[in-house]
């Protein structure tokens, strides 16, 4: 989305999970089958440095996230990551905290949508990855569990306790943070926090469908539309609606309106450039 | 609702819709069904004037906003608004930009309910102006399109992309604004976009029947909750306590809660003036 | 939760509600079911004190406040509270509703979780004081009603309008609010305003059940998770997510956390402390 990078060079191999980018969609794989793709420290640093890096791939328009295997992501290692934590000095436990908040801060600062493909559980930080992201296609057989609370932490984490609320209302975010306990597709749907759930053997397709309908159309119009729903839930009316207002004149400056136009004069369909 | 209005006249005739008054109901119909009732630059300059000058009908309670024909509003004319637009200047589309973000913020900022029978599509700006009143009333047929990225341009217009995560929270607000599809009134009334969804033929009575009844009613109570909700979306707990304890002291020494008392004790219906 | 008290005495006896801690868990009972459990201006002013103290009673984890006979809280006594509002100047006014704003804002900023048993009818402040709590467990025949401007009042009290939106959007905020109408234990529940409905008789041992829980797991957990809930309302992404960073490092070293480690390692059941 951005052309503007100069020294610094982007990152060509990411080791800690699956990447690759094909015809403007890029999909992030996790790779932990044996552990329900059980995040490691290095995860979450990954995860986080390529969020950022994104914008500046020139040709990725929209981000998929899904797991390996039968689980989408449990959480932080129990054993690689809460083991370790035990060790941990003050300073410590508040880097660690703050990269994996940073990595839902670049979900939700992204322009790109995300879309996240929950495969199986999606469990603590697993959940909030997928509440970061822009849809939440749901495999039947997937569930959602906030189980910050069983392993005596708080609900609040990374970004939570602020997400949950703004998707599904505070009383059921109440329930689910502080409770902790597991939330079927089904329900999931019913309250707002899945986009769409699918028989788990169509998930692949389906997520790969709204993928490339978001890569082929108004790329910018989707970037913007992600970008102003994100501030505007910290904004008034009065500057949400003076912001809507500056945003959309720059819009009706750029190629895909005027695309519009022109394919609606000549009764065609519109050929996006995602400019 | 306000008496205080020296020099400047109320207009008394709009020239691009229907406006009628009848009884403490307001209605405005809009009265281009060839073309589903499309707005043109100067239907939005009426409506923002028009609900900016409401208050100061001392015989207005209540708006109804609707459409002839089979639609409800298809939003800006293609031909009349997009076409033109092309040819616009900086200065010039961030004029009308603002316009059309202006009717929402009048429509919120607007003491007086506002009911939208939608009786066919609401789609582009005819979904926001649906979605700014505070209460949508919808014919079985009718749907939603918040089709602004289909036409290559932000999802986020007029103030939606405040509103919306606000009345269905932010997973489907997303869908919805980055999407642009229909939503049927069964979907909105489930997702709590449509107050209320009646078979076609009924609308006109049913929204005419809330109309009379908040008309009828204690007007100042119904103003103050309006107002209220619409700038409690802006602030902290506290002080939108203080702002509630402070209001609601003043609603104390109004006629309208002497005389549910009054009535209470006399074992008779109360006789609201709305003052 | 706190240990910090030094000259100012904890009330003993409760003088307008019963008042019981048992093994953790505290409940308030209003008694009045005579009058449904209408509220006098005592029974305010004790809720409010309660909740302000009950923080510093060693001994407390969880509140649960219901009512005794068929109705839950019937709001303000029409005779004792409104009859006597008729009577009082502007400044006894604005000292009743910043009382019983202060209710509601102790019940939000109470680190404590609090169970809202709503075993029937809760109107008008009754219905507030249950959406003020953090669950909100109805008999099935039990229904809210924000009836404010049933009595000529804003439908904006003590809060209702900050925090109804917040739980079930905007829309369904503005109808409750200005119509004042009564709500269905399964509407609530369809909507995120109820938790929970079970069957009137279960009423007492689910609420029994929640209210063990909270108690025996991890408080610091969950009254962490409760504060930020209540506190991210009003914050903006960036500060949320630290806000969540430094306190989930805090919740790191303390010892609950430390005793789900082991006893994971160990493979038994964590003995929480609530520390």
């Amino acid at each position: 989305m951005s052309p503007f990078r100069a020294t610094a060079p982007l990152t060509r191999d990411w080791e800690h999970f699956g990447f690759a980018v094909a015809d403007g969609v890029a999909t992030v794989t996790f790779t932990r089958p044996s552990k329900l793709n059980a995040l490691t420290f290095d995860v979450y640093a990954d995860l986080r440095d390529l969020v950022i890096e994104l914008p500046q791939h020139a040709d990725v328009r929209v981000l998929v996230i899904t797991g390996e295997g039968r689980g989408f992501c449990s959480g932080g290692d129990v054993e690689e990551i809460i083991g370790e934590l035990q060790k941990f000095e003050t300073a410590e436990l508040l880097e660690f905290t703050r990269m994996t908040g940073a990595v839902v801060k670049a979900l939700r600062e992204c322009p790109i949508p995300v879309i996240a493909a929950v495969n199986g559980v999606a469990a603590g930080a697993g959940s909030v990855i997928a509440l970061a992201s822009d849809f939440r296609l749901l495999a039947e057989s997937a569930k959602f569990a906030f189980l910050f609370t069983k392993v005596g932490l708080a609900g609040a984490d990374m970004g939570s306790a602020y997400l949950l609320p703004r998707l599904v209302g505070l009383g059921r975010a109440t329930e689910l943070l502080m409770l902790g306990d597991k939330v079927s597709a089904a329900r999931a749907s019913e309250i707002g926090l899945a986009s769409q759930v699918v028989p788990d053997a169509d998930l692949p397709e389906v997520a790969s469908a709204l993928a490339r309908r978001l890569a082929d159309g108004p790329a910018l119009a989707y970037a913007t539309t992600k970008v102003l729903l994100t501030r505007e839930l910290d904004m008034d009316l009065g500057s949400a609606i003076e912001l809507e207002a500056i945003t959309q004149a720059l819009l009706m400056t750029a190629k895909d309106h005027k695309e519009f136009y022109a394919a609606w004069t000549a009764g065609r369909e519109p050929r996006w450039t995602g400019r």
